[in-house]
């Protein structure tokens, strides 16, 4: 394959939640502090960003079943398959994860957040500022 | 590499945009028309998805320099580096790029949108439904 297409973890997310179960269907607005732990390679890359109060972090949902087409979307109330695109489902092409979190805090390689839904361990591959006039 | 960390594109983007100079700093709010061109075997997975108003569409910036550390933000009145991740740039370490778009409508495999930034041939990597409860 095309080392261009290769996804890098740039951290770990350290979350109160161990199994896909325990996690909540999403973060936001959920009081658990969780934590960001930056390999230390990519620390120069967090300069700055101690002067922001909500984060975008994009995971990489490791144990995401990559090959379904369709699904009952969990927790919406819905009853019928729809299309993966269609949902916020971990199962997907490519699991990349958005979670809009606030920042609490940042002390040398860990970011302290509230509002990540992703089971402990899972890869964060992004991080970037959460801009209203963007974003929402 | 493992091949579960393979990014695989689910389409193309056509935009007016044929460099990263013509393509704007963010699509947002702005007026063009843009397709999505899924490839076929992605296409139930967009089942559903006519009846959103807007999505959050991934793209995977193929262009990107995804070895920096920091950069001077571009087009923010800034002029001293900061970190990468404090930054919208697309050169990151995993090029991911968010776009809030406007759905306009669907034909075939064509998605119509307003508000995509990105230079004409690059990756769709997902699509997702955006959620102000949890996007905004």
């Amino acid at each position: 394959m095309d080392f261009n297409y290769e996804i890098r973890p740039v951290g770990y997310v350290r979350t109160p939640y161990k199994t896909i179960d325990d996690a909540p269907r999403q973060g936001r607005d959920k009081p658990e502090i969780c934590e960001i732990e930056l390999l230390p390679e990519y620390l120069p890359l967090a300069e700055g960003l101690e002067t922001r109060r909500r984060l975008i972090v994009l995971t990489w949902m490791d144990k995401a079943d990559r090959g379904l087409a369709r699904i009952v979307p969990y927790g919406t109330g819905a009853k019928d398959p729809t299309g993966i695109f269609n949902t916020r489902t971990p199962n997907r092409p490519n699991p990349i994860g958005i979670c809009n979190v606030e920042l609490v805090g940042i002390t040398g390689n860990v970011i302290t957040v509230r509002g990540i839904d992703s089971v402990d361990g899972t890869p964060v591959v992004d991080i970037k500022p959460f801009i209203p006039e963007l974003d929402s």
